[in-house]
Order: C-alpha cells, then sequence, then structure tokens
C-alpha cells in the first residue's frame, strides 16, 4: 500500500492499512528476556518515530507490519491543545511523557463507557465516535523490563484501549458508532 | 470536501462523503407531477454523468447533496467483466441497461444473504463485505413517470439495496462485517 501524491506522504507507507492481515493477528507476547534485544530496540525506535511522524497519540507494533505486544504513546502540550479544544466528552488536564509498554494487560476498574472521535493512522482519512471505559489500569513491562502499573483515565484511557485493541487484531470500526463515521 | 491532488479528482467533490448530513437523512418523497421538472431532469442528468465519470455501478440523489428518493444504476460489459473476475459469491450473468428509479420500494424476496465487498464514493478508498439479500422485488417510476417492476438477484438486488440505503440515511458501514474492512 502507497500514496502517490507528494514525497512527505509516502511514509505513511510504513503503516500497514486496514485489510493487511498483520492488523487481524492477535500479536504475540515480547519474552522478557528479548527486550533488550537489538530486533525489540530497533522496532521500539522505529515505532517512536513513526509515531511522531505522524503526529499520533499511540501506534501498535502489528501497525508496522510486527505482530508483538508493543505499544508506544505520548501526550505532548500539542496535542492537548488539540484535544482540549475539539473534545468536550474527555477530559484530559496533563501531557503524557512518552510510554513504551510491553505485554500490556489492562484492567477496566469503571464500566461507565463515554463516545469521542478516534482515528487511527491504519485507516487514513477516517474517525468515529468510538464508546471506550472512562478509566482503566494498566500492567505492563518498560524498554527496560521493569513493571509499570498505574491507572488511566481521559484521553490516555482511550489510547491505551484502542492500542491493546490492536495487538488483539481489532480495528475501531469494529467497535464504532457506525453513524458517525466521517470522512475527513 | 475537496481533493487536492490533481484535476482530474476534483470532480469526486460533487460526491458529498461520510460525515456530511445530507447521507443521512430520509430523503423525501419525488412528487410524481414534479417528475418531469428542469429540476429534477437535471438532478437526474447529473447523477448519470457523475456515476459514469466514477465509474460506479449506481448513485443515489443524497450522495449529490439533494435528499429525494432517487437512484441510477447499470451494469456495463466493462463492470461486468470485473465482476465476474473478482467475485465468486454473486452472479451475474447480464449487463443491465441504465435505469434511473424514482421512489423505489423494495420486496425481499429470499431472506437468504450473501456478504460480498462493496465500496461506495461517500466513502472514497475504503472497501468492507456487507450481507445482501440474494432477491429482491423492486417498485419504481422511471423518469417519464412509469411504473417500473421487476425481480432482480445477483449484483442488481446488491446496488439496489445499496443505493435504497442512501435514501434512508444508511451507508454500507452499518451492516458491513467490520473485520473485513479495508483500505484500498
Ligand atoms: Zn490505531
Ligand atoms: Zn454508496
Amino acid at each position: 500500500y502507497y500514496y502517490r501524491y507528494g514525497r512527505k506522504l509516502l511514509r505513511l507507507n510504513y503503516i500497514r492499512q486496514a485489510g493487511e492481515s498483520v492488523l487481524r493477528e492477535k500479536a504475540a507476547a515480547v519474552d522478557p528476556t528479548a527486550i533488550v534485544s537489538t530486533d525489540v530496540k530497533k522496532l521500539i525506535d522505529r515505532m517512536i518515530k513513526t509515531m511522531r511522524s505522524h503526529g499520533d497519540l499511540g501506534i501498535a507494533a502489528p501497525q508496522l507490519g510486527r505482530p508483538l505486544r508493543i505499544i508506544t504513546l505520548e501526550i505532548t502540550k500539542r496535542h492537548l491543545s488539540y484535544l482540549q479544544a475539539q473534545y468536550r466528552n474527555v477530559v484530559q488536564r496533563d501531557t503524557v511523557p512518552l510510554q513504551v509498554l510491553i505485554n500490556p494487560q489492562l484492567k477496566v476498574l469503571d464500566n461507565h463507557k463515554v463516545a469521542e472521535y478516534e482515528s487511527c493512522s491504519s485507516i487514513h482519512n477516517c474517525m468515529a465516535k468510538v464508546p471506550r471505559y472512562t478509566t482503566v489500569e494498566v500492567s505492563a513491562l518498560d524498554r527496560h523490563g521493569n513493571r509499570i502499573n498505574y491507572i488511566a483515565d481521559g484521553w490516555l484511557s482511550r489510547i491505551l484501549q484502542h492500542e491493546v485493541d490492536h495487538l488483539d487484531g481489532l480495528l475501531y470500526v469494529d467497535k464504532m458508532l457506525s453513524k458517525t463515521f466521517a470522512k475527513v
């Protein structure tokens, strides 16, 4: 899959698009002893670079063609001002420094869901409202193999659910409110 | 909504894209006395021209921004060779000459559904499998106000269901098998 219009957007090439089977697989757990391997390090660096070049809030390894349970995310000041201006249903007060989460597991802490627009670099030029749990607890390993554990709400909770879905072969179109689906 | 890449594709401008409210309205029946009005005639001519310029099998008036119950469709030799090469689940042996259907009503004759890939010019660059009834009976008025009535199967049945859905404010994303959704 590639884009024809302009040199810059050819980078989108590196993000797998809906319809490619790797996005529908259940990704494999990373062996903790392999976390510091060159292969995994390089993959993580490529994920961070790609996420930032797209201005995305998060990315999952299958989006780069690798069915491994790794996600990265960050909410910068720039993201935050956009989120605060565009969205009223989800509160996000703070920036979130870059996180690398390996073998992440989510526990829903509040069964209440809220629907808000999401987009995904693997479904280029589209968006839709997706109901997500407001509060989740995440447990994962960081890129050095240390245990991370915290509670997330706001956009952070939404991003975590979106990215962990990628690891289970799910895309937001599986959960969206279809009448809100829009081309952008 | 418009496209930036190239003069030719600016014509896509004329097709309303998912997210625009006219695609989600219930379209109004055409007053039979208005069928021969200049307004309706011009709209129908524009529908046929747009459908053909996109190579589409069908189009509905709301896709041109007009919430009226009018659809046009045709299956040319060129469409047919494409359909026969790409699809195995839906049989379509014959071409279908241009049809203009005003205030169409469908009656399902066979409750069996079959899923096949559909695309829609209002959801540019995407496709998904959509279950549709195999056989429907359509009743409508033609562009001269004469009653049309026939039984359709194969792709013709699928196109009729897709286009009449547009008149009811529905898009294929409301009925698709979401795991088959793909960018093209
Ligand atoms: Zn995504
Ligand atoms: Zn359509």
